[in-house]
């Protein structure tokens, strides 16, 4: 046993691998059905033998399956594994952690890019809309797979975020915590804004095709355009600044509109790197879905978690624009009148919305501890007892 | 002689025109020469005998030289027509007002969709990259033709309020005062994002062919993205929320990515409408043009006001995230650092960017008493006496 708990969180899981999961069919909330469906998912860690310990991670629009670890052969670690490992926030040695890849998404899951039965070509807008409640479906089929009756958390940041608000919202049954992070219990015409913009650039990419794009160049430049737009968003002016100055590149190759200017290559960099990775149709699908979610279903979002068991921890950022302080606190009021057992941290980062990637830090603190207690209170209650 | 202010406010010029003037050639900041040259520019009221009643008006990114009164036949009044005329904040019975399109714009001066003399085409590209300074040098030589050694003010907002500032640092001597509006001396990396990113948009666009589309469609659709981002970053969270909360559009014609939301509908009519009276690659010049400006010309900005005998308002909107206030007071600063006699008003207005084309009970206060008080001054000390 290592003693250093700064070596400790240093500690990696090593190599990993994702599974997938597929079942036959899922009925959306639209009333549309869609089949077969696979969910690509990797896990850490090992479910204990009451399955009291199983920690569901959701990620956010451009996240996947891959959350912790390296797979074999890569050296790029999981989106977040500076808090998934040995020791860690999420630490594997106490908790089996599962993280999927969303229904609509392009990174194993079942979405526009994948082959639809009835014709044995890519869905592309035969897809069905979904929303971030299809979503959440079908990693609770995933979970019920696994055996697990009740999930020790589901923890989440931005559209992440949005999941664990939908787990809380419709099982609460399903869960012994929750921890929704740098999210909102619906969209401001603002976030909805940025989102439009982004799949207007998409749409208006000549590669694009109305969506049926997969036999030929995809429409790069368009989804490029998203992720810059998307970027500028996740983070603040101050970090901008911070990060870059008014920095000039180095001369290269120059014609009239190159970039000058280090933000400029950055968000280009960001840009073209994104494409690489990640499939146009999904993203429209995707940010629809975040932009139609209301957690409160029309209801108030009070009276929806009034009676329920959960525990709760919100925590956003000082410097977060898009998913700004004021929609967490909505969120903490909600679940304050409702009676729900809530705890709140606006941390103090200047990274803007990038932060609940970048805070490892304070979220270790925050997390670790909220999930010991919880996780302890249930060894001591002797609900699912050692 | 109506009396109640009001109505007087209410007064309009009623029809005014477009004048041109063209003069040979212009030397460019990067060396570089243009011309000839012509400016497009409306001048409302009267110019006194002895020519102290002047005020430039300068114009943000998607202006003109149609800043009050209406075109004859049309009925569209000129951008900052609430603030320019009888009785209003720029009282055209007091002041003789000039508005002129800029330089590298597309509403009457020479740009890039102008003739080049060389060959006979449109510039396209071919036009020299300019900069703020350049747009001004270009309106000077229209303040020296109108004969007016001294103008009593020149204002603007955001782009023109950076002009202002190119003003007040490199011809002081020609300025009694000065008003620029939610502006900055330099752009920050997030506003030169938000313009790398429509500037990307625009150059995305199949139809942009490097510039060379005059003879062909236009990239309608990158520049309706650039323009959508625009809207967005002149609007504020709480103006966009108000406005249109998550009100969903009447059902019209339907696909899944239908503009469903009432945003996402302004937001298609904003960027469609501004495709038929905008030039992509005047979109492209202009913002790097701003992007590029730094009215300290890389040195400490109160060095640079240091001894000059202007009198300054500065103005600024407390939910303007996009020219924040912060910016404005770094002016204030370097202003009083200077000895320059200088006011600041932070206005509480929820509008965002978009409040120094909205606020207009406030601006006119502010304006019109200020521009009294320094008009009264050269009466009084009869420098410029009746």
């Amino acid at each position: 046993m290592i003693n250093d708990s700064r070596e400790i969180r240093r500690g990696t899981l090593g190599a990993v691998q994702v599974r997938f999961f597929t079942f036959d069919s899922l009925k959306l909330e639209s009333g549309e059905k869609i089949g077969p469906v696979t969910i690509a998912y990797e896990t850490y860690g090992l479910l204990n033998k009451d399955k009291t310990n199983a920690v569901l991670i959701t990620h956010a629009l451009s996240g996947d399956a891959h959350a912790a670890g390296v797979h074999e052969g890569k050296d790029d670690p999981g989106w977040w594994d500076a808090l998934i490992g040995p020791g860690k926030a999420f630490d594997t040695e106490k908790y089996f952690v599962i993280c999927s890849n969303v229904l609509g998404g392009c990174k194993g899951s079942t979405g526009p890019a994948s082959t639809n039965p009835k014709n044995g070509k890519p869905y592309a807008l035969d897809f069905p809309l979904i929303g971030i409640n299809d979503i959440v479906n079908a990693q609770k089929r995933l979970v019920d797979q696994l055996g697990i009756e009740k999930l020790l958390s589901v923890v989440g940041g931005s559209m992440g975020g949005q999941q664990v608000l939908s787990w809380l919202s419709r099982y609460p049954q399903k869960l012994r915590s929750a921890i929704p992070i740098a999210t909102t219990i619906r969209h401001s015409p603002q976030q909805i804004a940025f989102n439009e913009v982004g799949r207007q650039a998409i749409m208006a990419d000549v590669h694009w095709k109305s969506g049926n794009y997969y036999d030929g160049p995809h429409p790069s430049q368009g989804l490029a355009v998203a992720r810059m737009i998307g970027h500028i968003t996740y983070m603040s002016d101050k970090s901008m600044a911070e990060k870059f100055g008014r920095d000039k590149k180095d001369a290269g190759e120059h014609f009239k509109f190159t970039a000058d200017f280090e933000v400029e290559g950055y968000l280009r960099y960001r840009g073209d790197s994104f494409v690489k990775r990640f499939d146009a149709n999904s993203y429209l699908y995707i940010t629809k879905a975040m932009d139609n979610f209301d957690a409160s279903g029309g209801r108030r979002f009070d009276d929806v978690l009034r009676g329920i068991k959960v525990k709760v921890m919100v925590i956003s950022f000082k410097s977060d624009w898009l998913y700004p302080a004021y929609q967490s606190k909505e969120i903490v009021r909600a679940c304050k009148l409702a009676g729900v057992e809530t705890t709140y941290c606006e941390v103090d980062s200047s990274y803007g919305h990038d932060a609940f990637l970048l805070e490892v830090d304070e979220e270790t603190y925050l997390i670790k501890h909220f999930l010991k207690k919880i996780f302890y209170a249930y060894e001591v209650t002797g609900d699912y007892g050692a």
